[in-house]
């Protein structure tokens, strides 16, 4: 499987930063929001970019790694958020219920069957990822599979007209996954990319560290090959996540990059396509240890800090507003001449 | 001018805890908004708060000290923003459209009429203040009217069932009256306190300081008492933000709070009435160098930090979605009863 993502053209670069500074402000006054301005632009090569048909997809998945307590809740947890997602009671689904966005919630591969819940889209992998202090979490065909389905998805919300995808995870056992993807594709210290999750206390988080030094140490030949290292430490929703991504870049959709898990899914992409980094707008840094860590490993500004470790997109969610911000005043804002208002030390 | 400003009953903390609590996320796990959740359902004294006719009201006003050359932009922007606020092409106007604030524009003291423009309330104490290199700002009287217009249009929106107001100021000059305030009425050097407002480069800088230094040296009687600075240094725009930031605290209406200038009006307020704090949301931390400084000195904490530097009350209104989600989470999300998820470490 091969990804073809091209940067965007830079061509229009100086048309778009003259329309931004023309407006009716002082230059640079929007901060970080002229920035996203600028990038939406050029993701969507226009001067007057459209969001269109926002999307939020949630993938959840077991992990069997979270069969050795390295997380505060039981892996039964992961079902029964699922269902709650699809009832409507999460964070998630009250955050796009507000900012207008559309919720896709997909089985990437959780323990047990939603057969009675059409809401719920079965892009099962299989009922949880193997132990990776035992075994590969999973085998290189399921790791295609899962990279295949999360790519065809967007394929199919692109088709339907979506431009904008958020992308949230739910996954007991998932910060344990995502740090360990941290720690073999860029060699930081285990410590620093092992964090509380849902709620570790210090012992638990010294617990969870040394499960995963063990675990480390099982794949002493895994190396650095991106894919190679998913299969063996990832899990079906980071897998599927890390296809859509990539699919989505392939698309020129833009991309909202949620907390730790989505970023190290990110992180797996980038790898393997570097160029898939400038359809992204990050969202927001999470609470969780390694996060810091991971946004300066992919270069990206968050836009929002607020404590936030709750994963499922919400800080996607709670963003999106900043993002239709940046659009509405490229778009709506008068500029100097049409308000009639002379331009800065004209005077 | 006496307020009368009681600071919330705290009766209900602990079961709006429990009911943050008990929602279907890890405790913690939403981490600012779950404080803004707190001071809200605080704030309106119940476990299910409403956010009732948001709305941002824009003071403009002229400065007296603009004229010693203190601003990147002429005074006359002052007069012709307040036009463009008035045909909807200002960043506020996006904003406010964008996320369902309405919007009233108060001429608290611009050179010129708007008789013109029926969309501009007419609250003009004067056209602009007098210099303060040479004399105070405005005189006692004035500055207790400004105090009593700003109060009493935030009564009619109150009136009409506004619970959440956001405040927003447009002045040519006006962050050289927010950084003399800040210097007076908490001793920090003027050299902290004084930044680059529009985009001053660095010699504007430098001629700004020097020119505040006078200005300060010129009221050397002027004492700490917050009403007589406010009138020494201030401007019309900034006493009935001031006026209007108390009412609203009496009335127990959810206050948005914005960048450099707003917070400015908050410190006089908060010295007159240290109560209107717990009211307070801190929208942002600007760019502009003494915000911090401000922030720091009313113990508030910022829902973004996106470089903003614009006033208009732009912080506000797009800090407004979080404020949102917060209530939203509160009154929508399941709780683990509910939702049939065991609660943590439960397993």
């Amino acid at each position: 499987m091969s990804w073809h993502i091209l940067p965007p053209d830079s061509a229009l670069s100086t048309a778009i930063q003259h329309k931004i500074d023309t407006k009716t402000k002082p230059v640079g006054a929007l901060g970080e929001l002229e920035a996203l301005a600028r990038q939406v632009a050029l993701v969507q090569q226009t001067l007057t970019p459209q969001l269109r048909q926002p999307h939020l997809v949630v993938f959840a998945a077991d992990h069997g790694i979270a069969e050795a307590g390295v997380s505060q809740y039981p892996p039964e947890v992961t079902h029964q958020m699922v269902r709650n997602f699809a009832a409507g009671g999460a964070a998630i689904n009250v955050f796009c219920r507000q900012n207008g966005l559309a919720l896709t919630i997909v089985d990437a591969g959780v323990r047990g069957s939603f057969a009675d819940l059409p809401a719920v889209r079965d892009q099962k992998i299989a009922e949880g990822t193997r132990n990776f202090l035992h075994a590969p979490a999973m085998t290189p065909t399921q790791c295609q599979e899962a990279l295949q389905r999360g790519a065809r998805l967007v394929d199919e919300l692109h088709e339907g007209g979506c431009n904008v995808l958020g992308l949230g995870e739910m996954g007991i056992g998932n910060t344990s996954s995502a740090a360990v993807l941290l720690h073999q594709l860029t060699g930081r210290p285990l410590a620093e990319c092992v964090g509380r999750g849902t709620g570790l206390d210090a012992a638990g988080l010294a617990r969870k560290l040394a499960t995963l030094t063990r675990a480390v140490a099982a794949h002493p030949a895994v190396g650095l090959e991106p894919l190679a290292v998913l299969a063996t430490f990832g899990g079906f929703e980071i897998a599927q996540l890390c296809g859509a991504m990539l699919r989505a870049a392939e698309h020129r959709m833009l991309l909202l990059i949620d907390g730790f898990i989505a970023s190290a899914a990110l992180l797996v992409a980038a790898r393997l396509a570097p160029a898939v980094l400038a359809y992204c707008v990050f969202c927001h840094e999470s609470d969780e240890l390694g996060h810091r860590l991971l946004l300066a490993e992919l270069g990206g500004r968050p836009l929002l800090r607020l404590g936030l470790r709750l994963g499922e997109g919400t800080g996607c969610a709670l963003a999106y507003p900043l993002v239709q911000a940046a659009v509405g005043f490229l778009n709506e804002m008068a500029s100097f001449e049409s308000a009639g208002v002379p331009d800065d030390s004209g005077a």
